[in-house]
C-alpha cells in the first residue's frame, strides 16, 4: 500500500515542477522563497499547537509516517494463526497453547491468548479485548485528526502570507517591481495549496483507510480469541472468521468448503 | 440508463466547444495547453494515489465504467424468477432446485439457492449472504469514494496550476504578453472544473444511485432465497417481495392479486 | 402556497431587471446574451444528465412544477372524512364503506378503505400502506434532489462560461474592447446565481416543505384506516388523529372536546 | 437576554458607520445606494418567498422579534409554582386546583392542570402536552429556518447586484468613473454582508437558544402535570423537576435538602 | 497542555510579525491600524452579542481561558483516591469515609462520596451525579460555541471592512493614494484570518479536548462512587475503572495485575 503513497507524493512534487521548468530551469528558482514556506510550514504548527497538547505536536511527524508505512499484516493470516491455535486447543487443551506463545507475533493477539492461558473470565478477556481496540482505534482518529488540521491550516496561513506580501507591495507602489512583488506574495497560497492537496488532506485520508483495516483485524482476532476460550471447532472459528472477508478476497478452497 | 451519462457528457462538452468556437473555429486551439491538462488530470490521479491503495488507482477506470454500463436487471424480473423457484421448491421439494440452477445468471441468487439446496441451516445462509451484500456495498462505496476523490482534487490542481502561471506571468511582467499569459494560467482552473462539474462528481453520484438500484435486487434476493428454504407459499413470497417496488411500477397483475 | 413561490420568482425577476434598467432601459440589452444563458441552463442539464437515469430529466418539469402547484388538501378535511367513515363502519359494518366508495377522491384513503372492506389482514394493509408512504417520500426526495443538483450545476457552469470569456478575451487582448469582453463573460456567472438562488435552491426547498405536508396526511389517513379496521369508537379516532394537528390550527369544537 | 441582543446589533452598525465617518462625515452618503438595498433585501425577500407560503413571509418580521423579546419566564419560577399546585393536590385533592386556576399565567401549565382537574386519563393528558411541546418545537425550528434563510439569500443578491453594477460599469468603460462605478457595484455585497453577519444568522443562533430554553421549561411542566395527577409527596416532585436545573443555578436550600 | 497552546500563539505571532520585518523593522508600522482592529474585535463581539446572552459575552474571557489552563487532574490520580476510598469503606464501612472527607480535593467525587455517606439510594446518587456531567458537558459545549462563533465572524467584519475600505478608495480614485488605500483595506481581511485561524478556531477545538478528558475523569468517578456504594471489591473497583485508560497510559504494575 505504502508504495502508492510515495509515488503519489513524487510524481505530483514532479508534475509541478515540470510544469515550471518547461519554459527553461531558471525559472524553477522564483519558486523558492524561504520567508513563504516558514510562513506556511510554521503557521499551520503553530495553529496546531494552540489547538492540541505539546505530545500530539512531537508525534505530528509519527503520525504521518503511519500513512506510508504500515505493516501488510493480513486478516488472512490472522485467521490462518487463529484457526491453529484453535485446533491446538480443542485437541490438547487451553493450556496447551502457552508453548505456541513465541510465535504469535502480534501483540494484540498473544496478549488475548494469554489471558486465556492464565484462566481468567471470557467476560474480562472480551471487555479488556475491547477496551484495547477502543483505545488503538482513538489514538488512530486523534492523529489523523492533527494531520487533518495541518491540512486545513496550513492554505489559511498561505493566504494570511499572501495578504501580507500585498500589503507590503501595495503601500510601496513602485511599477517596476509590482510584479515580482505579486509574484513572491502569491506563492503562500501556492505552497499552502500544495501542502494540503497532495501531502497533507490525503494522508488523512489513507490514515483513515489504514485504521479501519486494521480495525478489521482486531475485531477477527477478538472474535477469535473468544471461539477458542469457548473451545469451539476450528473448523466452526473459521468459518466465522471467514464472513468478515469479501467473498472476492478468500482463498479457493474455503469457498468449497462453504 | 447509461444512455442519459454519455450523452449527458456529449451534450456538456459539446456546450463548452460550442460556445468557444462562435468567435471562430481558430479559437478552439487557444484552449489546448497539454501542460495544463497534465498538471490537472495527473495532480489528481496523484493526490488519489497518496489517499488510497495501488489497486484503487488501477481500478479507477473500471468504477468509472460502472457510472455510465451498468446491466438493465430489473427487480421485477428477479421476483418472478424467485417466485417461480418458490413454486418448484412447494411441489417437488428443495432438493428440485438443484435442476434449475443453470437458468440462474445471478450468481448471487445461485449461491443463495446452491446453499440451500446444500442444506445449510437457513440462519448460516442468511448470515453468509447479508456478508455478500455488505462487501458489494462496501465495494461500490469504495469506488465511488475514489472518483468523488477526483472530483475534489481536479479542481484543487486546477488552482495550483493557475498560481504557477500568475507567478511565471508576474515574475516577468511583459506589457506585450501579459494577457496570453493569463489566458494559459486561466486555462488550468477552467480544466479542474469542467473535469470536476461536467464528469467527475456527477459520475460518482451515479454511482451511488446504481448501487441504490443493486442493494435493492440483492436485499430481494435474500429475503426471496429465506423464503423458498422456509417453504413458503409463492403467493405470499410474492407479495412480500412485491411491497419493495413503488406501487406505480408493479405490473397490471400484481394490483388484483393484492 | 403556490402564490407565494410565483409571487417571489416575480418579484425577484423584476427587482433584478429595474435595477437594470435604472441606468436606461437600453441597459436591459446589456444583459441578454444567449449563448451565455445556453451554457448556463445547457450544461447544468448534461451535468444532472450524468448523475440521473433519462426519465429523471424528462420529469425535471413536473418536478419544478410541484413546487408551485399542489393542491391544498387538508389534514383537517382529511380527519373529517376520516371520522364520517368510522361511523358508518361503526353503525353499519366494514362492509357498508363499499357504498362511499366513490366518494374519496384521495387514492390513498380509498385504496385503504378497498383493502378493509376487502377483508385484508389488519397488518397487511398497514404493511402495503406503509410501503406505499415510503414510495411517495422517496420519489419526492428523489425529485427534490433532482431540483437541487440543478442549482447546483448552474453556478458552476456559470463560473466556467466566464473562465471561457476571459480566456477569449486575455487572449486577444484589446484596450477597446476589453470592458465590453469581460462584461460578457461576467453574464455567465450572473446568470448561474439568479437561476440558483433566486428559482432552483429555493424551488427545492419549497418541495421539501410540500413533502413534509403530504406524508403527514398520508400519516394521518394510515392511522385512520388502521382505526375504522378496528372498528374504534369514531369519538377516539378524531381525538387520536387530532393529536397530528397543532393545537393553533384545530378547529375551536375540537379544543371543547378535548 | 433581549438586552444583548439590541446592544450587539447598535454596537456592529456604530462600529460599521463610525469606521466610515473616520474620514470626514459626508463619506457616510457614499455608502447610501436606495436601488442597492431594494436589491439586496428585495431579493432576499423573493428567494424566501418562493420556498416558504405566503403566511411565513408574512410572519417573518414576528419571527425576527422572538429573538429580541422573548419573556423572561424562568424555569425556578416554573418548578416553583408547580410544587406549591402539587401540594395543594396532596393535601385537599386533585379538584381543589379548580380554585387556583387564575393565579396561573402559563397557558401550557394551565391547560395541563384543566385536562388533569377535568379527570383525563393520565396517558391522554402526557399525550396532548407532548404533541403541544412538538408543535411549538416545530413552529420554533420553523420561524428559525425563515431568519436563516434571509440570511443566506442576502449575501447572494448581494453578490447579484454587484455583478450587475460591474457588468453595467464594464460595459461603458470611462476612467472618468470607474472607480464611482465599482465603488456602488461593491456595495449591495457590502450590505448583503452585514445583513447576513451582524443580523439575520446571529438572530437565527438566537431563536435556537431561546428554543432550547423554552422547550426546557415546557419539559419541566409536563413532567409537573404529570406527578400532581399521580398524586407524588410534594418534594419528591420538587427533587425530580430540580435535575433538570445545573446545579450551578439551584437555590441554596435545595442543596441542603438533597 | 496549556504550554502547548500558549507556545503556538506567540510563534504564529512572532512568526508573521517576522516575515513583515524582514524587509525593515518600519514596515511593521504599516500593519498597525487601530480602526482596523476595532472593527475586526468589535464586530465579532456585536454579532456574537447578537446570537448570545449578555452573560455569555461577559464570560468569553474566561472560557477562552479553559483553552489555556485547565489543571492536570489526571485520570490515574482519580483512581488511585477511588481505590484507596473503596478500601476504607470496604474494611470500616460507607460511613468510615466521613473521616476522609477533607482530602478529597474534587468537588464532583466529594458530592457523590457525600451523598452515599449520608445514605441516599444508590439510583438517586447515580441520577444525580449524571446531571452534573450533563450539565458540565452542556456548559463547556456552550462556552466552545461562543468562542468558535468569534472565530466565525471575525473574518466576516475582516471582510466587511475591506469592503468599506474599497468603497471609500474608489469613490474618490487617485493614483498617488490607491495603493496605500487597498493596503489599508486589505489589513482588516489579514487581522479576520489571523484572529480566527491562529487564536479563535483552534482555542474553540483544544476546549473540546479539555471537556473529552474531564468528562472521562467525571465518568470514572461516578463508576467509582456506584462501586463504592455497592462495596465492591477494591481490587475489582481498580481493575473496572482502568478499562477506561489507553494501555500505553496504565501504569507498570497494572499490567501484571491484570
Amino acid at each position: 500500500m505504502d508504495i502508492a503513497t510515495i509515488v503519489g507524493m513524487i510524481l505530483g512534487s514532479f508534475l509541478i515542477l515540470w510544469s515550471i521548468a518547461m519554459g527553461g530551469l531558471d525559472k524553477l528558482m522564483i519558486f523558492w522563497n524561504l520567508p513563504s514556506v516558514l510562513i506556511v510550514i510554521g503557521g499551520a504548527i503553530a495553529s496546531v499547537m494552540v489547538a492540541y497538547p505539546l505530545k500530539a505536536i512531537l508525534m505530528s511527524l509519527k503520525y504521518g509516517m503511519i500513512s506510508v508505512s504500515h505493516d501488510e499484516y493480513s486478516p488472512q493470516a490472522a485467521i490462518e494463526q487463529i484457526v491453529s491455535l484453535a485446533e491446538t486447543a480443542r485437541r490438547e487443551g487451553l493450556l496447551a497453547l502457552e508453548n505456541r506463545m513465541e510465535e504469535i507475533t502480534d501483540p494484540f493477539l498473544a496478549g488475548g491468548i494469554r489471558m486465556a492461558v492464565d484462566g481468567m473470565s471470557p467476560e474480562v478477556v472480551e471487555a479488556i479485548m475491547n477496551t484495547e481496540i477502543d483505545a488503538v482505534n482513538g489514538r488512530h482518529n486523534y492523529g489523523r485528526s492533527v494531520i487533518a488540521n495541518y491540512g486545513k491550516y496550513a492554505p489559511a496561513f498561505g493566504m494570511i502570507g499572501t495578504l501580507i506580501g500585498l500589503v507590503l507591495m501595495l503601500a510601496d507602489l513602485d511599477p517596476e517591481t509590482i510584479g515580482s512583488g505579486m509574484a513572491v506574495a502569491l506563492l503562500t497560497t501556492l505552497y499552502g495549496a500544495v501542502a494540503s492537496n497532495l501531502f497533507l488532506l490525503p494522508m488523512a485520508d489513507k490514515m483513515g483507510f489504514v485504521n479501519d483495516f486494521e480495525m478489521q483485524v482486531m475485531e477477527i482476532t477478538l472474535k477469535g480469541v473468544v471461539s477458542i476460550q469457548a473451545g469451539e471447532n476450528p473448523r466452526v472459528v473459521k468459518q466465522k472468521l471467514m464472513t468478515y472477508i469479501a467473498p472476492a478476497d478468500r482463498p479457493a478452497e474455503e469457498e468449497e468448503g462453504a
